[in-house]
């Protein structure tokens, strides 16, 4: 109904139109009495932000983030805490000519079926400009699972047909931040970057793929039935514009396996349980 | 935290161990004054029931549905629908010997860690078992879809390397019920069957792949931008136990195409907007 | 929008129609390893059966409970706690010649109104029979209560204009189980019964008072701002047939104080940080 | 757990300390193409404003309302509506004598207690200045109501032991905004201010209680058997600092009444059916 919240413990309600005053959000169950800064969580949103190289796409904004309630004195208070990053680029008036336009794959048709009007601003809510907020949530998030040793890093494995052809195992995933492209293999970032210039040139854009890797996740997230671990994060993957698909562990490849092969034999190194293989994708019934 | 429920107009929450007295669960949310038949929603139940060819798993069970609130005199009354299942051929003795054993790829240790203890018989919660309620979720939700004219059909595409070589416009999809794998191609099904025979025959299992049309879907579905339909179907599916993948519309394979390439035009049919291809899966915006 | 389901951590969602087949629910969020004992939660159920005594009305029903799931060796495992009691003294043809009637003060006409339909025997859903799940969800509830040492009592004060005159503090609570009305008060309780005896040989019935007192509640409960302790007390005090009015602490007593009489003043006992007084309830900001 | 989201279908969210940056709130569900002016929810805001006249606490804030999404040329676009309030009169020094002190009968203690923290600046999240995201998210709830014709209107009918002495079917509910009490009765509006005075000058405070009349609302509203629509209010109501009873209809009174006396008849007017007298409060069944 409402669609505007992710997460149970931890939450994020999101608002804001592409072009509207401002794009934000409440997050609520953060843990009373942890370090906030917001510069830390600024940093983050500058990773996001558009028009810092010419690979990706061109929006001029500072995306200035304001932390409006819930930290005090540099400490959360168990409090929600509200936020806003303004837009200051909006320039509402360069989007008149899409006012009786559908424009193709964009949600323009489907929110006036939907809603019987809409901000044909930019897109408006269905605007990529969303995630802003979920980048929010995301450093927030952050601090939490720091607290825990967790490492949550992603990167960009494949662009248009150029790829990396190992896994995360054999990648120095320190090299991602200083990537452009967020992409950990120099040869494969050089031939991606290559081919965004040419379709780039030709006034096209391409598809690609990106891997997450979780380090050190503590055991017990994940709720049978419904929110096993898998399902939120397919949720979450999904939810995100133009993301047409999910793998977890073995992913698709696993239709083509034997049952033998694919179990993950579990082993006690140093005194922790692991499984030698992790086909599963680190998750057994759903934890 | 509670995980055991999925849906938020029409809501489906379930219990049941696998070898305990019984599964089921509540239906919330279901219009009231609808037809609805028990029997109907059995023959349902009947397609999951194990053991009904030797190519898939084998347990002996009538898998019996018993309504026990919701519906009077054949209508739905808009109050919730309580029902169960008895698991008449649950045998715990039998699962004696894993009492101290984690099966490798099993929830066994990760529900012993989250839990602190676990019924061993037969995987518990964790135990397929649990998508019964789920069958008997969907057929209700289906009484309603039908209302709208809508239809929701699933064949099994691949199974280890066999697979169909067409997509489902080519295909006679009323051929599905007839088959015993539900693949609606008898080339296929033939080379599925022999190859089930002789991994079978080796004891061990195979993967596979499943494909989902939908068909005159009312527009409007999906609440951007967390609940967006495309996030709901991937959170359903991965919510399933051993389901490694999802994908809508053009999936894993929009990687290698140009945005040009992707974009599915509108064009008016007989007064219909539709689109002339359909990469995006029916769904834009989220919706 | 569905309305069958209370609590937040821990979960209760009900169903059953008066005279359907069987009165039920699911339990969410229940801890794992808790030693739950069927017999113990059906002597409280047995405390709520009808036609106990001549005081109260009649209604012959064993209300026998069944646990579905959640429970294995006499321990709780972490999953929903499913479970039912069959309605028994179902005869729904006593009820035909209500089927176009809408009794006053009851349930008829609104349910018709909004549903379209209704279950006319014995006012289906919305029966006071519905309280059979609830009694089985707060016995669950008070084996949680139970570990952390919290009490939960409560008693008639009034019935029709006869009622206790002295305050909970005054009274010896050990004697509620043995009363037949529930009522501490010896004195009191004579003056009802008699009461009782007189406006039932008229054909009649009457109104009352109870009281509630949770002793020993540890503190943290509630959430700031709309799910305060005091408000989910009256919401869940409110959603019983029949119900009109909630207070706490002070109550309606509070409209003729003036805020320097009302304060609550903080003190220390045995090291423990308490109130002199208590006219906020023994809460304060929610909590 | 996180407690700060009120309602279902309409939902309000709010943040804010009361000495924080901001006060505000996001608003979903709200239908998309009504009418929407920010003015008319700033008249709302201006009502609940301390420091309006003698009578009333002193806080000076212009509490101007900014809108920042949800609403695009007039209209509302059934997107979130995010909101903030400027906390302007913001001085965080004027309470750091309290910074160890608990307040007696206010949230210091049990804040400190659950968070292990708290904004001691004016109570901080649990000031009420909190209910002013609460007047902003009823404002636009009334944008609905009206939509339907319904009408809720409150006054105030007690302050100490000053009280209206008639019920309201007998007053002048036009009277209410010219009253800087809120209160429609011209006699009782004396004798109350007369007395705040003396108290006032006293340096004390005083209780008192608010009537609240629904007239014209949809049948069906109220989801059995929890989500009652008692109950609901019951649970606004009591959600609300210093709130410590709610009664519906007869409310507390109904103890003392026969059965045969608190039945509501239906009638038949004007081919609308209604109760002859109304002891439910207009609610039957939760409906």
């Amino acid at each position: 109904m409402s669609g505007n919240t992710f997460g149970e413990i931890l939450k994020l309600t999101t608002f804001g139109e592409s072009h509207g005053p401002a794009t934000g959000g409440v997050i609520e169950g953060f843990p009373a009495g942890l370090a906030v800064s917001r510069d830390e969580v600024q940093i983050e949103l500058n990773k996001r932000r558009p028009g810092q190289s010419k690979y990706v796409s061109q929006r001029n904004e500072t995306d200035e983030l304001e932390i409006l309630s819930g930290v005090f004195e540099g400490k959360s208070l168990g409090t929600p805490i509200g936020f806003l990053v303004r837009n200051n680029d909006s320039r509402p008036e360069d989007y008149d000519h899409l006012k009786n336009v559908y424009r193709p794959s964009h949600a323009d048709y489907t929110y006036d079926k939907k809603y019987g009007l809409r901000d044909h601003r930019g897109g408006g809510r269905s605007s990529a400009r969303e995630t802003l907020a979920r980048v929010v949530g995301g450093a927030f998030a952050n601090i939490i699972l720091r607290e825990h040793g967790t490492e949550v890093i992603a990167y960009v494995e494949q662009i248009g047909n150029e790829k990396i052809n190992t896994d995360y195992k054999s990648l120095n995933l320190g090299l991602i931040e200083e990537s452009p492209l967020r992409c950990p293999d120099e040869d494969a970032e050089r031939r991606m970057k290559e081919l965004i210039e040419r379709i780039s040139a030709e006034g096209d854009t391409l598809g690609g793929k990106v891997v997450c890797v979780i380090r050190n996740c503590m055991p017990g997230l994940g709720e049978p039935v419904f929110d096993r671990l898998e399902a939120e994060l397919a949720k979450a993957m999904l939810s995100i514009n133009a993301v047409k698909g999910f793998e977890i562990g073995s992913g698709f490849s696993a239709a083509d396996m034997k049952g033998s092969g694919h179990n993950d034999i579990f082993e006690e190194v140093d005194g922790r349980i692991i499984t030698k293989t992790n086909f599963s994708g680190g998750v057994q019934g759903g934890i």
